[in-house]
């Protein structure tokens, strides 16, 4: 990307572009700060299909009606090691918001905790959520289903969704152990850009609409994706169907896809956050053990290995002073829309 | 297999058999049962490598001096929603049986609830503990290290266990729903086997000792196996590790295989099982949600893709009236251990 077809934002333009066109859009203030936060990490950490490439997917989903720009999320303490948060078919961001600090306090109080999100529209990636929560000192771990687009491992016809897993361990001193990964094979959005592009895919992507393995981009559009992994990716994808999906009384993919009717919207339904205080098991002791944890972590390095977040934190300690390269086609597309 | 090359014994002969392969090699009485029940379960789903082929493990590491034949299992009801079971040194089996009760109490009472096992040695499959949660109605996860002999992705030299994660759902009427798999590509047993058969293992399954892809079963068995699903498979490995390790105070796989030392015995270590209430979350209407769960199963069996444990489930309907072929070789060495 030359000088020309790039423009450089330092991360306060990003923001301030993220803001302008979430609030020209409708979204209330109270959920522009926090949708605006996960697309400037995203712009932060160079994950560009999560920065203000997101903005037309929030913008789209604002215009079509999908997502309820004012929704209050309410919290509901179910157990002493559960909470629940209806969204109210809002974005995702500030439900969770709402519900982490009672979720840490259930965790640091009982070891374990786990908070069912409801009724949400969900577009974003999960890392910053399980970050806010190694932030804290705990392990994290979330998933979500989204829309039908995924056959399962020997099936032939769309049934799961994307459903991502994340997971965070913290690091003392140092950023966080956090993986963040669709258990499809790739994303959607990647056979997206080969069709624009007239480029075949890899084998192992997708199947064609009668259920074949095919390289046609177009054609694996209208058929489905399939798992990473083959069976395992299958049996994950499906966990993640179950417990962030009916567990929680929220919606499988198959589901979320039938309530989008076509508008091509964000997914909607649930999402399952389970965080874990390493102080819980080991108490006082729990330190020393996390030491160890920090040996396994060399081990991975050591061997020329890498971290499933390393370039994400590297690209965070660059962005603050170097600024965030935008597409200026895209960049102008952005700026009509704030 | 024809009949001179096989044997066929009911599930009353295997159990007998592992009785007193078991009882003659000095596991106490305590033990027999538990240890008993994983192995005769494997034959009965037609699992061959967790069935009475076990037996030859476990009596190699009693013989070896690598478990303690006698130990008591000691529960710590940590808080609310966690309990530690220390199996001080035994097979993991009774540690399990030990702290299910309480399990089982606190994720009902709490919605949510971890049993971190210690200082048990691991040999069996994950699914026997995970049916016990579901029979339960409780929906179950377990993972745990083993030695040594997986790479990370990306590296070159044995770091990871073969690490499995299973998960089970129950279904109300029916078999649940139950997968476990290894975070590994392939099950070491396999590479063994084709090495004894001097066949190429497929590509994706080891590298040499140099870090580079080899189809040789023995330079892959002197190198390291590779994760199922590359960077996501290596991902969730480091996950198991971290949390069925550190996390409640036992040891990584590295460290594993480091107190082996070299006796070629089972693997040393910890287990975590983190069991849910379907009720938590949803209390009385937990019911009419599962149902919904029941559309997903059917949106995969109709479509002609197979559930996880579907094959287990046939064999176990069919074991009772036809009982389980062994290779005869096999069977004398067995008998001539009882």
């Amino acid at each position: 990307m030359s000088a020309d077809e790039s423009v450089t934002l330092t991360l306060q333009q990003v923001a301030d572009l993220a803001h302008a066109v979430l609030r020209r859009h409708g979204l209330a203030e109270a959920h522009v700060g926090p949708v605006a936060a996960t697309i400037i990490a995203g712009e932060r950490d160079e994950c560009a299909s999560h920065g203000v490439y997101r903005l037309l997917n929030c913008v789209h989903t604002l215009n079509g009606g999908k997502v309820v720009p004012d929704a209050v999320p309410v919290v509901d303490p179910v157990s002493p090691a559960l909470l629940r948060v209806d969204a109210a078919g809002g974005f995702a961001q500030l439900a969770f918001a709402t519900g982490l600090p009672l979720l840490v306090e259930k965790a640091r109080a009982m070891g374990i905790a786990a908070m069912g999100i409801n009724r949400c529209v969900h577009f974003a990636a999960l890392w910053p959520e399980i970050e806010s929560l190694t932030d804290q000192g705990l392990i994290a771990f979330a998933c979500t289903p989204s829309h039908a687009w995924v056959a399962p491992a020997g099936g032939t016809s769309p049934l799961f969704g994307t459903n991502p897993i994340a997971f965070g361990w913290p690091r003392p001193g140092g950023d966080p152990f956090v993986f963040d990964f669709a258990t499809s094979a790739v994303a959607r959005g990647e056979i997206e850009l080969h069709r624009r592009a007239g480029k075949p895919i890899p084998e192992g992507w997708t199947i064609d609409a009668q259920g074949h393995p095919t390289t046609d981009a177009e054609a694996g559009l209208a058929g489905a994706l399939l798992t990473f992994g083959g069976h395992k990716g299958s049996a994950l994808s499906a966990m993640v169907e179950l417990i962030a999906g009916p567990l929680i009384g929220d919606m499988t993919s198959a589901e979320s896809l039938a309530h989008d009717d076509g508008a091509k919207a964000s997914p909607y339904g649930g999402e399952l956050i389970i965080a874990i205080d390493p102080a819980g098991f080991l108490g006082a002791t729990a330190a020393e053990h996390m030491q160890r944890a920090e040996a396994l972590f060399d081990g991975i390095t050591g061997q020329g290995a890498r971290l499933p977040s390393q370039r994400r934190f590297a690209a965070r300690r660059r962005t603050p002073e170097q600024g965030c390269r935008i597409p200026r086609a895209f960049y102008e597309e952005l700026a009509a829309l704030s």
